[in-house]
């Protein structure tokens, strides 16, 4: 019996044209074949890849950042985190996001899983953190951030409301429910 | 004691420039007025809304679709979904994505949340459904879907394999959370 190759099927890419280089986001035209044989075109976008880290302080309490987003045109609440800076180590990033953004500097970080924001668009992932042994460190925020306000919670008050339809950012829902079961797996 | 409104700051948008517009992805550049007062520019995309369906059988197996995202490169595990049409209803968008791919069609749909994949980049979100009474009904696959898989596992056995890091599309990692969450908190 031969290999169903039809289960392997994927795309090729024949060719590529940045259609626009901008400061934050490229965007791609490529020359394709689709899965079922045929050429055709795919617009793909390049944007940093992301990380966060869901800080736990001594008694269980988890850090969450609000500021506004300009796409959204509104504040949302997040779990520290933000762009991975180009040949930055994905951990690094999260460390150093979270002490710019809250001042709190996590000692210990144990990943959580990486997850793929918008995979029919970019390539890009976002890796996720649980930071421990939080250490005072220094807010440093950019220009854009000013407003940028911190809260602490309990995890699983910050699980429950993550789950009501209040937290909406991918990256932070995601951490979320995924420390709270690393951690409630680890108490049982 | 007045309002403190460093605490409501947001951004507004002064005008707005098409970069390109692109069949699936338009890439905008904005005039903006950043959260500290000072004016800048910010690139913003529109991409459609998306819609997901955990659709969960009699005996609480869910169906798992694998198909390959051209950006990524390779083949990703995910729940049934895909593009919200314009002026399609995102309930309607879950059940139509669910019976192309899967060739089931839920009989009754519970939101389960509603997230932002990118909120730095692009407004779309992507809504998230629990399906169930599952009646059979026609696949009806794009080319591009061409070697689209199916599989079908237990709830609990893909909200473990979601944890592990196999599966990292991000609609299908807060989709399964959030259907365990609901359903054991039903079951309790």
């Amino acid at each position: 019996m031969g290999v169903n190759h039809a289960e392997c099927r994927t795309w090729e890419r024949l060719g590529s044209e940045v259609l626009y280089r901008g400061a934050h986001v490229t965007l791609h035209r490529d020359r394709v074949v689709q899965p079922d044989g045929a050429e055709g075109t795919y617009e793909r976008l390049t944007i940093a890849d992301g990380a966060r880290v869901v800080a736990v302080d001594d008694v269980g309490w988890v850090a969450l950042v609000e500021d506004a987003f300009a796409p959204v045109g509104r504040r949302l609440l997040h779990v520290p985190g933000g762009g991975v800076a180009a040949g930055e180590d994905p951990e690094a990033a999260a460390a150093r996001e979270c002490e710019e953004e809250t001042g709190w500097r996590p000692g210990a970080l144990r990943p959580l899983g990486v997850f793929h924001p918008l995979p029919s668009r970019t390539s890009a992932v976002t890796h996720l953190y649980l930071g421990t042994a939080l250490r005072p460190g220094t807010v440093r925020r950019d220009p854009t951030e000013a407003g940028m306000r911190v809260c602490w919670m309990p995890l699983d008050e910050a699980v429950r409301v993550a789950g009501t339809g209040a937290v909406t950012e991918a990256g932070t829902v995601v951490a979320l429910l995924m420390a709270a079961r690393l951690l409630s797996a680890g108490a049982g």
